[in-house]
């Protein structure tokens, strides 16, 4: 029995100190058969809202597990708001990008389809996790919003007011990305990568003659659109989100490797 | 027939007008029976070396094809000179690094032992098929330099004078990425990307003391090694790198989509 949390899970539940966390059949059996933890042991926690917590396990039972809550690890703390809109992938390379732009940090998951967007349905449920195990893998405190995949017209038809719009496109006239990012600087902003055959003509001109876009480019390579996401996420997040500030306590504390007990 | 190449090649043949260049069992099947081109069918071909030129396939035999090399479409141009150190990754996602890396314009990927890398051996040919895929792909002229992998600290023993090296490291003292980047600018760069279980505290108290090491700070989140190489690539393009020009005639040309002849 230790206080190092041996694994982080989001959970949907409120977190406060005393109240109890129940956990489904596959994340007791996760816990149990594949960690091998115990009753007794600490997890870390997190749902979105409440930062993170040391939670101990309290039990197992047949397809379930009850955490006990105690006390607070990190206050939930604000988080850049940036958008991704995305046109949906093969299977392995939308896994991809959900996987990847958590990470990166993107508050909001938006797939939209394309004039040239292979109308493959997208699996909403099988995104959500690859982001839930991203959020609990790089320490995130929320897991990304998912919406609705519409097409990419009804999107812009209804864009908010104020978030500015940067358009990946690999041809046609467009700003260096970091210029761009760096004068538009910090407020809410989204991204929009194409889909794999890149962009119809006539809808790259009408996408970039809207007032909330700014077409950038992203050098003269054709990079394939899970690349640009990453790419274009590093950019943001480097010029105008959370990777600008020097660090400080916001950098991640230095980990001693889980050395195998022989 | 026509004139439009269906496909990008590179090879290891000198290109000019009139040469012929011969393509081995693989690519001629590839040429053959998986794009099913035939005699007369023009496809692109670069070496790194000698720009990027038009050739018509000229014959197929058993096992081989030749082509015939009419004239230059591009002209080779300089490139940006970085470089990536990354330790070795589990087989799909070293993979994922030599394509990811060659599209963001690496020149040479060299793999280096940390204290903690897996001692898997490192498959120098199947990254390299990777990096020449990849380059085709994206439409680079060249395939980036593959050096045979050291421990790293024989790679920072030898290091050449006035090549910044940007340490990725994932806690520490760090600057934001950006800063850094700009402040350092142009010139002969590297990026150091460290082992999926992070560095041990004292290599990296050892690295970040030399003279041309600079560490850089991605961000509040644990990123996995794959993405910090797209990221930290994408940092340093956008901003000392070749995405920094407007555009104009590097911008890869609007392509019309391939469509299906039914």
């Amino acid at each position: 029995m230790t206080d190092e949390p041996r694994t982080r899970l989001f959970v949907d539940s409120p977190l406060a100190e005393g109240l109890s966390v129940g956990l489904d059949h596959e994340r007791a059996h996760f816990l149990r058969h594949v960690l091998r933890l115990d009753r007794g042991d600490a997890v870390a926690v997190f749902n979105g809202r409440d930062g993170e917590w040391l939670a101990l396990i309290d039990g197992f039972g047949k397809g379930w597990c009850s955490l006990a809550v105690r006390h607070q690890r990190l206050p939930q703390s604000g988080e850049p708001d940036l958008w991704l809109l995305f046109a949906p992938l093969k299977k392995a390379r939308i896994d991809f990008v959900a996987e990847k732009a958590t990470e990166m940090g993107v508050s909001r998951l938006w797939p939209v389809f394309t004039r040239r967007t292979d109308p493959n349905r997208v699996n909403l449920d099988r995104l959500r996790a690859h982001a839930v195990e991203a959020s609990e893998q790089c320490e995130r405190l929320t897991v990304p919003d998912l919406s609705e995949p519409v097409p990419l017209s009804r999107a812009l038809a209804d864009w908010p007011e104020g978030r500015t719009l940067f358009l990946c496109a690999e041809s046609g006239a467009a700003r260096p990305v970091a210029e761009a990012m760096r004068e538009r600087g910090r407020g809410p902003a989204a991204l929009l990568i194409g889909p794999e055959g890149g962009f119809e003509k006539s809808e790259l001109d009408e996408i970039s003659k809207l007032s909330f876009v700014v077409p950038v480019g992203l050098g003269p390579r054709i990079l394939r659109a899970d690349t640009a996401v990453v790419a274009a996420l590093a950019c943001w997040q480097s010029l105008a989100g959370d990777w600008t500030a020097d660090g400080g306590e916001l950098r991640p504390p230095f980990r001693s490797p889980v050395e195998p007990t022989v």
